[in-house]
């Protein structure tokens, strides 16, 4: 595999990216096809719209130099250490790890860094590839261990493309009237679309994987492997969010958050040439289920991102109490309780998932599925009542708010001053700033990471729901509570057998 | 008193308005002072972002001219039938037919049509000004009804403004550093300024009331009275909503719902006259509570309106699902129920509020004020649930769609068409159509109105927590209980006297 | 029809019932075939566990002597003044002061006084007997007003019997293997078994009525009648309650509510004679679900009794928090706010729904349907919040109080009275009494009613959301958000005919 | 100290006792002085209401003797493997593991097992111990040691008990009217009482501990110290619990669950002796609040078992729907999918605060505060909805069931076997026992552990409420807010301190 090839076609990458600022200069030039408000968008790094999504990446490699213990590890791939959304959890704490980091982010950002994903696929690729090979006697494994090593020298940002646009939902891939509803394998090329792709054009890799189970016939849509973000064919049609625009006005109180959001883009491909040498998955059917199964299992439990957005809400709710002057009355003080009760949730749950993670056989470590799935099952419900609550918080005033150019006009500018002020010694700026802030994650650009997207990324409630049905061992509690009622039939085969099946589970060996 | 005073200050209202289209033509030429997005606007009759809020008024007046018994009531003031938002109840029923107009109105718009805040102004100085008089020998009532007989022989709207900006929290109108952080008289002119004003430049004339329980050094703060909206001195300082500027875009698609929706502003009074012939309470500091009390009870019942939103977005929220194929899966249709379970739940409470109303001396009816308080209680809640629910049924794409211009553009339309395609027989333009109404009333515009103005308008949460502590009757209950319990000391007395109370509230007599 | 058989069988009931205590004489010496612990029951009056429901129906007796104008009505039927549960309903009036009887007895008993299925029955019959004889020509109507008006006279209680037994859920009542799972004519007589019979032994007379919608093949199992309580053939298997027998220790503090309780039990009919002239349903199957829906539509809102029960629950949870002197706290009065709140919720949605009630042909007043299922699927969630917060204020002391014969112990009783005491001026004894009632209704014999009945009467909350599913209305409201997003196939037919229909509902005529 | 004093007075201890049988065996004879209904108990082992709870108690050294792994660990104080309720935790994970094994016990007992309190009572106070003598230069950590050496290999039960019964609760201990209102030192005896102790008199060994943080002035009461359930000047007074009585009827059905209850009683103690090597703190005040502290946080984590106790709960809710053909409807098979949610996330919040365990200088390890109260805030609320919800697919049968007796009576029994009959292959007496079961864990005795102790145990949900105030780090999370919001005053100094404090919580090391 030639060096260009990983590095993303382009020379540039032969030297490995160190900082967020040789991140973003990184993504400059790359002639991508992106479009936006009905315009071909000439260079993205410089798309006010974009930038902010640009930040909130390169902020994961500032991290990751800030604090290495938090962001980066140390790879048994290549011996050095690499940023931690490149290297494979070969231990709870490794996976453990990966949820402070998340959270850190999700402090520093108030939004969206948009890596999970991708380190959640290279996680489920290690174990799954390795399974692949078992079963089949391919080769998968040493070439996806291949490409991983070259990323981490490298120092890239990998994006995962998963959900396809699925037309028709009550039919298979195969049976769709259009074959490209599904991304699917045409010779060496992949046709097909990708929806609500996270994270993408500001990646240098995409790695594409399957979306659902798949049966016999869909054999050709069981593909998975890696291209490069800027390889032909790929057409980007970038996705609104509620307030985008305000990123394009001038001042930067009205945004919000301005430095950072989420991207989210549809990703067509058409004919979209992958070497063998970076394909995962080529036609082993069956394995699309595990694949999904276990990047979900992953990524649900990375939704602790929300917990450190949840931070930032939480404060930007105090700081508006406090600007008022009421941050100590009781129903306040309850209230922010409340929402940090929910907001630790959340991450009591996810932490628990990674921390109770079991050992596959390619020796990459997979999160306890139950946990995961109720963690992100929590991340549908509670950020709604802790946004709900930062605006019981916020007071009317974060709506009702004139734009920044009031503020700043040389006739009604005095007359928000002396109106909009909150405690002597705040400054109407100030408070303005907080509430755009709450506005911004509640209703604004950041509000789509926050609410929508935590209700849907990683599978809407339901799928959680339908995982969760799968495993909560019914059968074993029916006989727990059997035997307690003194009924006769309760069979103590099955007992032991749903016991220890069960007992795997929950009772997974501890690590002292 | 003049006619012209009483149309506006300005002529051509000597003529009813007779129509929504009327009604847009006598808001031209005004030259009022308003700032939007640092700019005054020439005419807000024509700003693309004013304008849908100046649409939902006008539909007010068509819904009365379409269902005459909806909408309009024969006014005892004048003997001719008027539009009900200048109708003061006079049973039970004229309640309840405000709540049922509200839901319809709410249904038509999908946001707020900005008329209650007036209505229910009226509705609660008809009393007030009744009992003012009988306790202070004064001349309000005849005052206020010959207005009132002007203002609905011309067909106008009337704004109501009450929430001053307040300043220290800590501090009484009087004690403030600056005395006009709440409106004040200063010999014949108001000063100060009102804040997240609902419905106030697309009004013809505001009523200024005090915002709180006053105390007689308040006195010079006591001050109701109405005012044109053109008059001298005030200054429109306009509120910038969630996606407001995708209202000015071209094209109707990204707004959602182009047509309709509210508006909000900060009213700055500098040294406005106000004749006495408009003065409906000037320094009886103790009546200040009364009023204030009175018109959250009408206003807090007021919010029914929310359910006719409400309709709106569990209509979006199906309609998303069936254009998907799904609406018959059950936890889809489960979802639905419950969004109707909570929708008609605050349709309940306020419409119970409405008819178990009491008379006022005055012949006013008044709302039973538990019940309003808890019928608004659920307005700071369900909303939020309810558009959780519209968001986890309308999927992620409401947050990805590309911008309409997208769907024009000559090269990415056609992807679109082809990757964003639901149900055959649907049209993809309308599938997205259905998703940015969602995005509208959950992120963009409407939501300012469904959810954050919900929460707060006629009173935040803790109000209502105060509002109910304050009629729960909790001796009564206690006495109740004693008596079950066999405790010795529960006098009968005490229940007696708590239990005449009780039933006058809830025992209201009903007329059959 | 001989007058003694409309008395229940027995001469003794010539002279119309006047008070509770008659009513208790009434039903001595009745010879049923009751049984409790493994034992026939020889005089239910005298039983302990039995006569606390007695006399929950006895304080329905007394109510309307007390107050003649919320228990009793004047009865076209006679001229007479009723007792309210025996007349029926011929205007949304009457409804709502069914719902004001309903609070107001649930306030005085704190339990189930057993009489509303009886009430919601003959109201449901007056109707469906009209509908039937105009449909079929028969004379149901005029015999069932015949019994009506006799038993307004003698003044008596009736039962209402209305759930079969069911056996296999997958079949219908003429698929079953035994035939007697539902109720069931055989010849002159029935056969089969009701369950959950609430308030039938001591009721004078049963009015059997089928459980579900019918078909053509089910047509023996489509009769309703009227049925003495003492008939040959019948048998009262009593259900156990939670504590039941605390009520037949000595003392009366560890009981809770030591006068009050419901009662329910499986009535099992053997051959039970059932004359034609008190014959009200008979093989017109089709008439089963209109009876069905009409009955459940009465009783789901009648459970606006439950609030009664909520008084005195937040009243007992007030007085406990009172005896530690912490009433005053902010989260304990912030949680009394929170129970009033739910609790006038279920008040609010019952009340509204009578409010709306609709006129059937036969002059009887139907509440409105939706927010009858409204009403009473909170019911099946606010009782136990309510309940929980009840708890919360009472402390773990609840359930760790030792028995009544230990405060009265010689040696033991002392140290209670040391170490139990609240407040100073507080005595143990009333601290204890209070919270053994909190015990009571929410673990014991009364939370049989307040929680798990409120769950299942009337239906269990998949019921009501089956009905809140068939009346949402779902295309109009699909209709409503097609037109404001500007999809063009928003039929203008179809909303005018869904807007019709829906206006027949939530714009019921309003009666001034 | 003399080995007869560690092994509670008594000669039989000297062997290890060494299963549940011998337990129970090592019980007898200890002539306690314990009322309960008014009588003086003559033997606690054989008091059919008692028994249910000492059997609770011997399943916890069978669980020992079953699944050595999970509930025994070996002992650095004796080298031996003891039983896991008195080991001292040295690592997260043998925090963890305690939480594995209360959920198995919970899963075997479906009630509260009572060993608990004891357990973290020894957790904490090795810590508390060692930080005392390092600031007084006392020797308490040895002396604790030693005692609790002994009681490893001994093998015994330690009650723990903490709740004075607190009298005014406007007034410190030290200023109450009645000194004894608080556990008090009197020369070489303690006097006073604690309430709600559970399992205390089938301990041998009673930990006395302070209740709440004290001052100087209060010093007599800041005694910790070790006294055997037998002492002279003990008296017991047995707690009553709903249906405590059904336990001594005939029959095994209608307990619900015949095998295991909990146990509260009342201890008073007068002039109680205690000598100085049990004694582990003694007017240190100071360190009240410490041992308080350290005592809830591990307490709180430990509410895990409840997560046993849902498991059952969950089983025989499936295991009625299944009986009754309707497990796989998609609303029952939902309702399944909460509860398992709601008891997996106290599940994961427990075992989270486990995980994220700090070492203490001492070596014992602490749960992490926050998640430690964050679980038990979800215990005062989740097993209430999920108990609601079993309610809910039980049906309304379980609370109308007739008594076991009818079940076996000659007449009656048949037709309850006839009526109440579910599937056709299902006994009707497994489907009553299955219901009593739902009765007893939702109103019944095992109500009172599965719901009013969740709400009350280790503290009421305010005091958690309180203890999250503590540590929300809300400057943090308002510096974080401001940060992003651009505000000019977000202090670097102070984010760099609280961030250190934070990251110092929620980063805390993980062990791989």
């Amino acid at each position: 595999m030639d060096q260009d090839v990983v590095a993303g076609g382009s020379a540039q990458f032969r030297n490995p990216i160190r900082s967020g600022s040789e991140y973003i200069e990184s993504l400059r030039g790359r002639k991508l096809k992106v479009y936006l408000m009905g315009e071909a968008v000439e260079e993205p790094v410089d798309h006010p719209i974009i930038r902010p999504s640009i930040n909130a990446v390169a902020r994961t490699y500032d991290l990751a130099n800030e604090d290495p213990e938090l962001a980066s590890a140390v790879s048994p791939l290549t011996g050095d250490r690499v940023n931690r959304f490149l290297h494979i959890s070969a231990s709870p704490g490794d996976l453990v790890m990966q949820n402070k980091m998340q959270r850190r982010l999700g402090q520093l950002t108030g939004t969206c860094f948009q890596r999970c994903v991708g380190m959640d696929a290279l996680n489920s690729l290690h174990s799954v590839t390795y399974d692949l090979d078992e079963e089949h006697g391919t080769g998968y494994h040493a070439r996806f261990k291949q490409f991983l090593a070259r990323v981490q020298r490298a120092n890239l940002v990998i994006g995962g493309a998963m959900t396809d646009v699925k037309g028709d939902r009550g039919r298979s891939p195969s049976q769709q009237a259009d074959p490209d509803l599904f991304l699917h394998v045409v010779g060496v090329y992949v046709s097909g679309a990708k929806a609500h792709q996270t994270g993408c054009l500001n990646s240098h890799w995409l790695i594409v994987m399957p979306t659902m189970r798949l049966e016999a016939a869909d054999n050709d849509y069981a593909i998975a492997g890696a291209i490069p973000v800027d390889a032909d064919g790929i057409t980007y049609i970038y996705g609104r969010q509620s307030c985008d625009t305000r990123s394009a006005e001038e001042g930067n109180i009205d945004a919000g958050n301005a430095r950072f959001s989420g991207q989210e883009a549809m990703i067509v491909f058409e004919e979209v040439f992958i070497p063998n040498e970076l394909v995962f998955l080529d036609g082993e059917f069956e394995f699309a289920s595990t694949l999904v199964e276990r990047f979900t299992c992953y990524h649900r439990r990375s939704y602790v991102c929300k917990t450190g957005v949840g931070d930032v809400l939480i404060g930007a709710a105090a700081a508006v109490a406090d600007y008022d002057g009421v941050e100590h009355v009781s129903h306040v003080r309850d209230k922010l309780v409340e929402m940090t009760h929910l907001n630790e949730t959340i991450y009591g749950t996810g932490v628990a998932a990674s921390h109770q993670g079991i050992a596959m056989k390619s020796g990459a470590y997979l999160p306890d599925e139950m946990l995961a799935n109720v963690c992100k099952h929590h991340v549908t419900r509670f950020p709604y009542e802790i946004g709900r609550l930062a605006q019981d918080l916020a007071g009317g005033l974060m709506v009702t708010l004139p734009s920044e150019r009031e503020l700043r006009h040389e006739t009604v500018g005095p007359l928000i001053e002396k109106y909009l002020k909150g405690r002597p010694e705040v400054s109407t700026e100030d408070r303005i700033r907080v509430l755009r802030l709450v506005e911004n994650m509640t209703l604004g650009r950041n509000a789509v990471g926050y609410l929508t997207e935590s209700m849907h990324g990683a599978g809407s409630p339901q799928a959680q729901r339908i995982q969760i049905a799968r495993s909560m061992q019914i059968e074993f509690k029916k006989t727990l509570a059997k035997t307690l009622a003194g009924v006769a039939d309760a069979s103590r085969a099955q007992i032991s057998n749903d016991l220890s099946t069960y007992m795997a589970r929950v009772f997974a060996p501890v690590r002292n």
